[in-house]
């Protein structure tokens, strides 16, 4: 591929970072990498390692050239539009989150959704998410499935939420996933395989991508006897009958 | 990257292909290329494309010394568990389906099902899916969202499946993604069009990654005026408030 032939089109692209500290022609298309280039005009979840990205996709990139508007929870809801702003004027733009796909399971889908009221166009990128890459590897139902973010952590509502999830699972067939505070993690599969019943399966996929990837499919039950400890450690998990 | 550097371990391998006829380095991390040239046992939904797609990752590939398993709609169940014997004898092995992620509105489901059960090792590689890119772009939710596949035909059954819908997206705050046979897309957008409320917003996102890709975000009663034709054009569809 010809670096010079990748031309960013006017656009609000959606650039996918790795998920975990590999090289990236492990996790992303070599267009990708080639593309970003190309644009100097990014909305970011966090400006210092955007610019470590960019300047892993591209060792010469010149950083200094480039604009970087910061887009995080802490961004007033009305400095979102005139971010968009170099994109109105024709300039090609570039969203990138802090792993992972923007507007995923994180920040971004606030500024997609203004640039598609403002019929801007809008390109996603191909990269790595761990909700798919999950999904793929749990064995579950992939053809119905839902992500639903994080537990509430009041006790109530948490044990209405898995009992909802258990409806969904066992009713409509579909697979649940979901996340937990990374610190918060052990506490939440032990109490997933003790209300669970008997013939539910739960995926636990930790560090994907990364060197100590696993993605492991068992029964409830079977994990009850066998917690691991998922302290701290990035995870997603998967339940299905 | 260093093809010789790149070794498959003993694992089930999930290998994402294109959507649509592009070059691979568009849509496929190099490592993806490189690693299936190490592979010698497939899985795949269909031998013959599952060969082209072999030949454009690595021309010098020797596809006669390669065995190919088809898992299909029309494979019996019990002919599944076999088609890992490679796998447990220490082969690594590959999943490759028609379009986008294996096992993620894709056959492959069930045999990965069977390699967790056997407690085999299952490793998904990035690729592109229009589930996970229709939903980055279309500004909708991406804290919780579902897949629910195919509407049902049954008009009864349709419309209490749109009203389910129309309730997870109120409710929950849930994106509701779903596809349509191609030649029904038109029939689709129509009524879907028609029945949701105005507050409701469709995502039609078509050919995603392809030449004439388009991710467009409106209100439901703004695309009853101008009602793309979307018959036999692989697409997919969004609904959010």
């Amino acid at each position: 591929m010809n670096p010079s032939s990748v031309k960013p089109l006017t656009a609000l692209y959606l650039i996918p970072v790795g998920l975990s500290d590999v090289e990236l022609h492990m996790v992303l298309p070599q267009h990708n990498l080639l593309l970003v280039s190309h644009i100097k005009h990014f909305i970011v979840e966090n400006v210092r390692s955007a610019r470590r990205f960019l300047k892993k996709c591209d060792r010469n990139i010149d950083i200094d050239s480039i604009t970087f508007f910061e887009l995080n929870r802490h961004t007033p809801p009305q400095d979102i539009p005139s971010m968009l702003q170099p994109l109105q004027q024709g300039q090609p733009m570039g969203v990138i989150s802090e792993a992972g796909c923007p507007a995923v399971a994180d920040p971004g889908a606030d500024v997609v959704a203004i640039a598609q009221q403002l019929q801007l166009k809008v390109i996603p990128l191909v990269g790595p998410s761990s909700i798919l890459m999950g999904l793929m590897a749990s064995g579950f139902n992939g053809q119905s499935f839902a992500f639903v973010g994080y537990l509430p952590i009041d006790a109530a509502k948490r044990t209405a939420c898995l009992k909802e999830m258990e409806h969904r699972i066992v009713r409509d067939n579909q697979t649940q996933i979901f996340i937990e505070t990374p610190y918060r993690n052990n506490t939440l599969v032990a109490e997933v395989c003790k209300v669970m019943p008997q013939h539910i399966k739960l995926c636990i996929a930790t560090d994907i991508t990364g060197p100590t990837q696993s993605i492991v499919t068992r029964g409830v039950k079977q994990w009850l006897n066998h917690l691991p400890n998922l302290n701290k450690v990035p995870t997603i998990f998967l339940l299905y009958k």
